[in-house]
Formats: structure tokens, C-alpha cells, sequence
């Protein structure tokens, strides 16, 4: 019994397993749209008629947003108990016009699919569903126990699954929890993240004039919202790319010389990173190098803006209201609730006068960090080094996923961050694919991964020594 | 023969020339929007039809854009002749959602009628032509000769009836220009107005990265061009409400104090000027008194502005460009091809590196400033005393007629702006309306100004003096 027998089933099923995936990706589950409700109960009713073909129990949890999706096979008496966490939702697909192909109609393309969620995160996580699946039909076990727990809320910042991880710690008990929902910092290179920045949205009004008025009537009379919320987010930021929050950056540590030395060492190329995208590094701290901004520095973006009249052509109007959407991406030492309250401070002590300010929160998630030596995350490096034959690198994430400190604080399990999407992959952007490599490779590496989270080395007691450790804790 | 026969069967027909209106007003003749020319074609076959049916020769003028409508009533030999113009296009009725009734569904509500247009221009414009059929209904002839010129480009500061203008100078030669494309500064009180602010329209686009990206993956290393746009507008006026655009009031000059000091006493209350729009008196230059930031004084004004996703809920996007409208109000000694050089140049300095900018320019209008003392602006001055029971007041507009300073060059006639609007109309916003008071009046002080126009005090010789001058001529 062993996981090259299941790799080898994979294989032969691959053009099926793609099949399935693409009628997992043509579901539009965007959790940000209330009109895609019925899209989202879709999605998690197709993971369960999954979940069950493979040979797990599942169900739907119902929670006061969407739903999650709860799967369980524990035939492994004596073995540890893995929780795999994945999501269904996906990011809106805006601009529409800007696809090649629709996004919710997957497309083969130069060996890639391309569709909303193929990498973010519907691909990923179907790749270890079918390594399950295949454990169970070649062997009609699996090495470890298995939790498998898919939220439906992760794009949205949605609260449902971690209340149910706090009221339901002891059915979710695990000794390890493995969640493949990144890329890797080069095509085949395995990549391991020990960090995570959390994040702070909000989205301002700056609110004016009852109604729109005419731009010439009352043009230098009445304070225009949009100049006023122009001015709100220039102030956020100072020519260096400091932001000017007052105490945002309070009790943020420079991270040890020897993590700083150790990035220069990571396989990554800034010129290819930033020809890709066709923009240069200008933005975020002039100080700091390109991967400490993206991992080890707090960050601000507008995500979204829009004030009066945006259509073609000219138009009179001096606006009644403008609105900006907001992301702050943190580090640790820094809480989204703490960072909320001095960003709504400083914003509306920014209005000029004839402005009111309202401000809305977006959703927030805690920074993460943990240490790189747990036996999950070596279970982990070897699982991934037999399918991709290359040893793994460790890095940080600039990204969030705000459930990662849950598990690690309420579950105490050491948190496995092992993704295999691609760089440039469009993850939240038009065009989004995964490579087929990668996803073929990601089933293999899911197959000896649960293998090797079941090897002696990786025995529960020790699966918890250098568990990860929420950011914030003390 | 006299106007009284003429306003009485004006009254007696009110009700039906009220329908006639809202068959105008249904027509959703937006001059912005290309997918908008069939119902521009419509409207202006409309006016041909209510052109010939009261009894003037009509015909539609092909321009390179929407065509202009062209009438003529040649019957009073020895008579001045007077042009009559107006604009047949409307602004964009957005944003749909704040409009009580439909802006294309034309609904009577508190002896108002609610419609885009309603107002700017369309009834001001149906209640001239109104007064011009009666006249040769109840007495077949009209006082003076008639020339109606009407465009489809007014709010989109099209150049055709320029051009127009310019080649048939000599079939449009007259004695005096009529427009009525404005409000009354307080209701029931007449109002001439004696200049019009210019205008300088841009849109701006600052473009990054090559496409939308994942704003955690890229945040604080990719500059952010909604971050950019915003430091750019707001680097546009300092503290204080003054513009920082290098050059930008060069050779402005402050009114002569007698013109500041009669400002002190129009009949204009400040306070009900801006409880109506719910807003103080914040924007623009602090040193300068209401009146005189909306006449006097050049300002500047955020229309539109869009990046990014607009959408319920958040997006953790960075996108990829960010666009602003913005819209400049010019005064005498400004010209709008040199402002908008100096705009262009500072926003293209202004932004940081990695961003790239793109400026189109939105149209643009000359201002404009006459005397008072012209026989055209006497006559009109009588003829709306009589309508309405008072004097008028002389006032200054904040907003922009393109064509007035061609009317006033091209044919060296002098130019009559006597709107007959109320404050607080919502032109160019949503629920647009026009005052049945004012409706019904506006038809009897045209009927009476084509009978003020011929008198003798008006002679063709005397009403060239005092014409109007464009601001910019030296």
C-alpha cells in the first residue's frame, strides 16, 4: 500500500478528474454578490456529491452566510488526523471585458485552464479531494484520518467558519492542517509559507451635497466629495510610501538580519516577477527591498473608487457622494481591529470641511507566522519534493487567509501552507488559469502527502511541536 | 396687434402645449452617448415638425455630429431680426436610481414638470417657439424677423454649430441673440445675465500594471494608479481652494469693485441657496464671497472618477488604472487651449514613477462678458417686467455656453441671456424639473420680447450697440 500506486490511478483518470474540475469552475460562486446566492449552495452541494463519490461522509453546515462544506473519513486507527481546508468561493470577475474567455466557462488553453477560481482556490483544493479519492478506490484507505473543511466565505472575510472552528474545536480536532491555496514562487519550485499579512478593509464615503449638482452653478461654491476623497487617500501616504496613519506602524518589528539575508536567497527573479505584470516596483517603502514589501511590510492599496459621472464623454456634475475602497495588508505585532479604528480616525480628521465621512468595515484577517521546522511542514517539504523533484523553498505570503490563525490558535495544530498555483497565475485579476503540470503534480504531491503526514517521524506527539503560532499572540 | 392677444391664447392653449412638452422631454435625446443618435435624430425631426406647424420654414442641418435644427420666419420687412437659439440634447440621466419618476417619462408633481431637459434646455426652448407660433397663429406675423438655431451638441461641447456659424454667417445675420438656457436667481425674479464662466474639460487616466493584480500578492510593491490619480487631484488646489496649476490665473483680474459691490445686492440669499443642496459654502477660494467664487472666480471640479471594483463587498484588487474627469471653469482672460496646456503639463509632472498618464480633452467653452446697457438687453428687460411684475436683476453665471461667444464674434450681434429657470431646478442632476409658473411666464415674456425687440427704441441701427464681446478678444 502505497502512494505511487495512487499517483499512477491519477494519471489515468486525469482527463476525467479535468472534466470534473471544469464543472466545479463553471459554478459562479462569488461571494461578494448577494445574486450568486443560489451559485453558492451549487458549489457546496457539488463538493458534497464529491466528497461522498470519493468515499468520505460530508454534509452541508449551514452558517449565517454561505455555507460550508464538512467531509470526514476516519478508517485510520491509530494514525494522526489531518484537517485539509479549501474554499469554494471565488473572487467577482470584473472587468468582464478583459477575459479571453468567459471566466465561468473553463478553457483549455497552452496546457493551462483558464477560469475564475482554477487556482484561487477550486483547482487546489480539487486536486487533494481526487488524491483522497484515489487513496480510497486503489487501497480503500487512506494513511491518515481526514477532516475536510471548505468555507465559502474566504474572498469576503466571512466570520461563518471561524465560529464554527471555535464551537466545533472538538469534532475538528487534527493534528495537522494542510491548506494548498497559493503559488509558487517559480513554475515546479515547491514553496512552503511561514507567514501570511493579515488585513484591513474598509470602504469611505465622502458624502456632500444632497443630490448632484450642476458643476457650473455651484462649481468653487460647494466642496466637491470626489476632490475631498482624493485628498483623504493622497494624506494615507507620504512621498516614500510611508503610510501616515497615526501609530500604524506602532510596535512593528524589523524581522532578524538573518530572514532579511535569507530572501536575497529565494529563487526569484524581481525583473521576471515585475516584466510580467509590465510595471516597476514603485510602489510600497523605497526602503525596503521588493520581497521584504510583499512579505515582511504592512502595505495600502485603493481597491476600488467611484464619484459621479463615469460613462463617455463629458458631464456637468459636481458630485454628492464619493467612494474608496481601502486594503491594508499586515504584519505581525499589528490587529486588524486596532489598525480599523486609527485608519477611521485619521480619514474622517482628514475631511474638509462640507464633508461628511462615512466609513464601512470590508472585512479583516490577522497576520500569521510560524516556524518552518514542525513535522507537518516536513511531511509536507518531502510530499512535495517526490512530485515535483525539487526540494522546497520557504517563504512568506503577502496575501491573507484569514482562518489560518483560527486553526492554529483554536485547533493548536501546526498549519501546512503548500499551494501549487503558478506565478502570474491572475489569481483575482481577468484570465485566471492553472497550469496543467501544476495540477496534475498537485494530485501527486496530495498522494504522498497524506502518506507522510502518516510516517512514523510524523507520529501526533511530535506532528505538534513547533506548531504555528498566531501572529498577534503574545 | 399687440402680445396680450398672443399671452392669452398662450393660456388658452396651455394645457395641450403641456403635452406637446412631454412628448419633447420623453424623447432621451443624450448628446454623450453614441448609443443615444436615433433618439437625437428624433428629437430634432420633432422640432422641425413643431417648427412648421406653427408656421416658420424648418429643415434639419447635417453636422460631422448631432445635426442642428434650422427655422426662419422672414415676414417683417424693415423689422429687426432676432435669432433665437436653444440646445435639443440633454445631460446623462445618471445616476438612474435617485430620480423619483423616470427622466425620460415626463410626470407632473407639485406644478412642476420632473424630466431631463425639463429645464436645460428643452422647456425654456418649447416655450419661445410656443410664443412664436401663437404670434402668427393670432396675428400671422411675428414683430421682427425670426431665426431659429438649435444644436444637439450644447453639453457635450460639440464644435458643429460653430462651424455652421462661421460658413453661414450671412443667412444668420441679425440684429440681436435670444437664449434662454438658464435659471432666475430667485423664483419670479427676473434675470439677465452678463457673463458666463468658460470651460476646460479633462479626462485623465492613470495606467499601471498590465492588468488587474491580486493586491496582497503585489500590494506595496506595484504603484497603486488609483493611489496616483488621487495624489494628483489633490496636488490640483492647495489649503486654501486656490489652483497650483503653474500659470493658471495668469492675467486674471479682479472685477472692478463696483462690479463686487452691486454683487452685495442682488436678491440672493445665501442661506437658502445652500440649505437647498444641504451643503456650505466650502468650496473654492476662502477669500472670495459665494457670489464671487460662482461668477467671478475660476474653479475646479472632480466629475467622475472610477478604478478598481465598484461592487457590494470587498475585492482585493489592485487595479490596473484609475480614471478622473475633471472640469475647469474659466473666466475672461482665460482661454481653455492654454489652461488646458498647463493642465496636461502639470498632471503629466505630477505623477509617480511607474505610472503612465493619458489625458483626453472633454470640451471646452470660451467665456464670456457683456454690457448691460445693449437695446437687446433693454428690450428683453421690459418684456420679462411685463411678464413677470418686476425688474430685473444683472447677474453673473458660473456655468458655460459655448456658442455665445461665437454669436458674438462671428456675427458682432448682441447677446440676451434671459433664462427663465428657477434655483434649485437639478439641471444636469437627477430629478430635474421646470416651475409651471415659470413655464407659463417664460411663454408670456417671449411673446412680449419679439413685440419689445421691434419697437422703435429697438432699431435695427441702435440695437448693435453695446454689443456682447468674447472675454478673450484683446
Amino acid at each position: 500500500m502505497n502512494a505511487a500506486a495512487v499517483t499512477s490511478h491519477l494519471d489515468a483518470g486525469y482527463e476525467q478528474s479535468c472534466g470534473e474540475l471544469c464543472e466545479f469552475l463553471s459554478i459562479p460562486s462569488v461571494s461578494a454578490h448577494p445574486r450568486h446566492r443560489r451559485d453558492m449552495i451549487d458549489a457546496a452541494d457539488w463538493l458534497v456529491a464529491l466528497l461522498r463519490r470519493s468515499g468520505l461522509a460530508a454534509r452541508i453546515v449551514s452558517t449565517g452566510g454561505h455555507p460550508l462544506v464538512l467531509g470526514h473519513w476516519r478508517g485510520a486507527e491509530g494514525a494522526p488526523t489531518v484537517l485539509l481546508y479549501g474554499h469554494y468561493d471565488v473572487q467577482p470577475p470584473d472587468p468582464l471585458d478583459e477575459w479571453t474567455s468567459p471566466p465561468f466557462e473553463p478553457t483549455l488553453r497552452d496546457q493551462r485552464i483558464y477560469a475564475r477560481g482554477a487556482t484561487d482556490d477550486k483547482g487546489q483544493l480539487f486536486a487533494h479531494l481526487k488524491a483522497l479519492g484515489a487513496w480510497l478506490t486503489v487501497h480503500g484507505r487512506v494513511p491518515v484520518n481526514v477532516v475536510v473543511l471548505i468555507e465559502g466565505e474566504e474572498e469576503v472575510g466571512g466570520s461563518g467558519i471561524a465560529a464554527f472552528v471555535r464551537a466545533e474545536a472538538e469534532e475538528l480536532r487534527c493534528d495537522a492542517v494542510v491548506i494548498s491555496d497559493s503559488a509558487m514562487i517559480a513554475p515546479g519550485v515547491p514553496t512552503i509559507e511561514t507567514s501570511l499579512r493579515g488585513l484591513a478593509g474598509v470602504e469611505i464615503a465622502a458624502i456632500g451635497p444632497r443630490t448632484d449638482l450642476h458643476s457650473g452653478e455651484y462649481g468653487g461654491v460647494v466642496m466637491n466629495p470626489a476632490v475631498a476623497l482624493c485628498r483623504i487617500v493622497a494624506g494615507l501616504q507620504d512621498a516614500e510610501g510611508r503610510i501616515t496613519i497615526d501609530g500604524f506602524y506602532a510596535g512593528v518589528r524589523e524581522w532578524p538580519a538573518a530572514e532579511r539575508e535569507a530572501l536575497r536567497h529565494v529563487p526569484f527573479s524581481e525583473n521576471a516577477f515585475l516584466a510580467q505584470v509590465d510595471a516597476p516596483a514603485e510602489g510600497g517603502e523605497a526602503e525596503y527591498s521588493l520581497l521584504e514589501r510583499r512579505w515582511m511590510r504592512p502595505s495600502f492599496d485603493v481597491t476600488g473608487m467611484l464619484s459621479g459621472y463615469t460613462g463617455e464623454g463629458p458631464k456637468s456634475v459636481l458630485p454628492a457622494r464619493a467612494m474608496a475602497k481601502l486594503s491594508f495588508r499586515l504584519v505581525p505585532e499589528q490587529s486588524p481591529a486596532d489598525v480599523l479604528e486609527k485608519i477611521e480616525a485619521h480619514v474622517r480628521s482628514g475631511a474638509p470641511a462640507g464633508i461628511r465621512i462615512r466609513v464601512t468595515p470590508l472585512g479583516s484577517a490577522r497576520p500569521w507566522r510560524t516556524g518552518r521546522n514542525s513535522h507537518a511542514i516536513r511531511a509536507a517539504a518531502r510530499a512535495f519534493t517526490r512530485a515535483f523533484n525539487r526540494e522546497p523553498v520557504f517563504v512568506g505570503g503577502g496575501g491573507s487567509i484569514p482562518i489560518v490563525t483560527d486553526f492554529s490558535e483554536v485547533l493548536g495544530a501546526p498549519v501546512v501552507l503548500a499551494g501549487f498555483g503558478s506565478p502570474g497565475e491572475n489569481a483575482h485579476a481577468p484570465n485566471e488559469w492553472i497550469s496543467e503540470d501544476h495540477l496534475r503534480r498537485g494530485m501527486h504531491a496530495s498522494a504522498c502527502l497524506w502518506e507522510e503526514l502518516a510516517a512514523r517521524e510524523a507520529h501526533p506527539a511530535v506532528l505538534h511541536s513547533g506548531g504555528g503560532q498566531a501572529a498577534e499572540a503574545p
